[in-house]
C-alpha cells in the first residue's frame, strides 16, 4: 500500500516544494532533488521527499523510423562536421529542450564499424606460460605504426603545448578522450621513456623509483593546476593495454562509471607497488609468477588464441 | 572541413537506410545503428555510416521548473506505489513516447538523504598500520543487526527458496540488487559460512581451497541455470565492503559500467587466489603486508579517521 503523501499523479507533483539537487549524473543523464510534499495530517506541515528523474533508454524497435518522413526526431541542429565525423543535436518534438545527441561516421570502415559494435567479453586466465606462447609474441609482432604517436609524444615531435610534466623518465598530459576542462572528468596519461616495458608484466622492483615519481608527479600536478587536493585521482594499469608501451591512467577519483576502470581490465598503481614492495629481494618476480585474469572482446587480437587455450 | 557524403541537416539524414543496431546501452540511453546515406559521387551506390544517438543530459538548472505548472513535465503515469516507494513515467510533451523515470521516496529519512546524495570520493591509502589502528577496531565494532540478513542466510532462516548451490562452506543466491530475469545484468553472491573471514585483509594460503570451490561453483551455476559458458561472469570482492562477512560478487562479464567494479573498489577473485598461490609457503601473509589503496565517500564511516591518517 501507498503511503498517504506519495504523490501518485501529475496534480499531486505539482505540490512539490523544489530545495536543492543532491545528485547529478550525466552519464546515466539522472538527477537527483531533495524537497518536500504537503502532508496528509495535521501533525506537520510538510514532508521530506526525494524524487529521482532519469530520461528512459532509447527503444531499438525504434532505430528504423528515427529519421525517417515519419519519424521520432522531428528537427536537428549542426554542431560540428569535420572530415568523416558530423556531431548533431535533435528534437523529437518542437519548443522544448533538445532529446538527443547524434554522432555519425560517414564514411565508415571496417575498422569504425568493429569499434563502435558491441563486442561480447569473456573472462580469460593468462598463466606465465599463456603470456610466454600467446601475449608474448603477439605484444612482440604489435605494429610499430600503432604507438608512432607516443614516440612523437616523447620525442618533442608533437603535442609539446600540452605535457603538463617532464622528465628524463616520462612526461604526464591530458588524455585524448578528456575535454580539458571538466573537472569531474579528470583524465590524464603518463607515458614513461623507457620502451623496455612493454607492460605490467614487464614491472620489478626495480621499477618502483620510476611508479612512485609517477604517483607524486601525478598529485602534485592536479593539485598546482586544478587545485584537486590529496586522493582526488585514481591510477591505474590496463592489461591489455590498447598499445604496448607503458602507460598509466590518471582519472578523476570521483569518476567510478567508466568502462576500461573495471576490476580484471584495470591494476591499481598503488597496489602494484605495494606487491613489487613486498616482493622478496632476490626471489622470483610476482608479475612474472602471478596469473592475470581479465575480460577480452571477442574482436580483439588476442580472442582466438586465449579462448582456445582457456577451453 | 566535412566530407562530401556527411549528412549534416534534417534532409539529408532522412535518407539514412537503416541495416542494423550495433550497439544498445540501457545506462547512457544510447543506441549505434549501421546503415548507408547516398553517395555524393558515381563511383560508388551508397557509403556506409555509422549513426549514434544519445539521450541528452537533464539540466540541473531546470529542477525547480520540472513539475511546476508551467514546468516540463507535461504528463505522468503511475507504475508502482507501495509504502514510501512510488515509481512514475513522464512525459516532456503529448504524443510521443515517455521521456522519463521518476522514483519518489516520501517520506525521507536522514538515511535516504544520505544514501541518494552524492559523496565526494577521496582515495586512502590503508597500510597494515593503518589496519590495526583505525580499520580493524571498526569492523569489530561492526552492529551485528547490520549483518543479520547474512545470519538468517547461512542459518537457513530466511530466503532459502532463492538458493542456487549450498555446501557446509558457503551458499550462492542472487544478489538482491538483480531483477532475476536479465542476463546481461546478471548478479548473484557468494555467502561464506567462516565467520571469522572478516575482509578480504583476512584470506591466508589456507583459504584457497574455498576460494577455488565459490569460483568453481559459480561457473557451474551460470552454466547450468543460465547457460552461460566459460569466463561468462566476472568475479571480485569490494574492499571495504559495505557488510563484513566475507562474500564474493559474480557478475555478468559483460557489465563494466558498474560503480562497484572499479579497482581500488574491487579486486578480482581470479588474481586474489594466484597472488595466495604464489605466496611463499611459511613467510608472512600478502594480505596481511600489502598496502589497500581505495576510495571512501565522505559519508563513510572510516572517512575521517583515515583521511586524517593520509594527511
Amino acid at each position: 500500500m501507498s503511503h498517504p503523501a506519495a504523490p501518485t499523479n501529475l496534480n499531486k507533483l505539482k505540490y512539490f516544494q523544489f530545495d536543492k539537487v543532491i545528485n547529478e549524473d550525466p552519464l546515466t543523464h539522472s538527477l537527483t532533488l531533495l524537497g518536500t510534499f504537503p502532508s496528509p495530517d495535521e501533525v506537520q506541515d510538510r514532508v521530506t521527499a526525494i524524487v529521482r528523474v532519469e530520461k528512459t533508454a532509447l527503444d531499438a524497435g525504434t532505430a528504423e523510423h528515427l529519421f525517417a518522413a515519419d519519424g521520432l526526431v522531428r528537427r536537428v541542429a549542426l554542431e560540428e562536421s569535420t572530415d568523416i565525423y558530423t556531431w548533431l543535436f535533435g528534437w523529437l518534438g518542437e519548443e522544448r529542450e533538445r532529446d538527443i545527441k547524434i554522432n555519425i561516421v560517414c564514411p565508415a570502415t571496417e575498422v569504425h564499424i568493429c569499434k563502435y559494435t558491441r563486442q561480447n567479453i569473456v573472462m580469460v586466465r593468462e598463466t606465465p606460460d599463456l603470456y610466454g606462447s600467446i601475449v608474448k609474441p603477439y605484444i612482440t609482432a604489435f605494429p610499430k605504426s600503432r604507438t608512432q604517436w607516443v614516440e612523437n609524444i616523447l620525442l618533442g615531435l608533437s603535442e609539446q603545448d600540452k605535457i603538463l610534466f617532464s622528465s628524463p623518465d616520462f612526461v604526464i598530459l591530458p588524455d585524448m578522450k578528456w575535454d580539458l576542462k571538466t573537472i569531474s572528468s579528470l583524465y590524464l596519461v603518463a607515458l614513461v621513456q623507457d620502451r623496455g616495458i612493454r607492460s605490467l608484466r614487464d614491472l620489478r622492483k626495480q621499477h618502483i623509483p620510476l611508479l612512485k615519481a609517477i604517483r607524486s608527479e601525478g598529485e602534485r600536478v592536479v593539485e598546482e593546476k586544478w587545485a584537486l587536493g590529496k586522493g582526488a585521482v585514481r591510477m591505474y594499469i590496463h592489461y591489455q593495454p590498447s598499445y604496448y608501451h607503458f602507460h598509466v591512467h590518471i582519472v578523476n577519483a570521483n569518476q567510478v562509471g567508466m568502462v576500461g576502470m573495471a576490476v580484471g581490465q584495470a591494476h591499481l598503481l598503488d597496489n602494484v607497488i605495494s606487491l613489487l614492495e613486498i616482493e622478496s629481494e632476490n626471489g622470483p618476480a610476482t608479475f612474472e609468477r602471478i596469473v592475470l585474469t581479465y575480460g577480452l572482446g571477442d574482436q580483439h587480437g588476442l580472442f582466438e588464441a586465449m579462448q582456445a587455450a582457456s577451453a
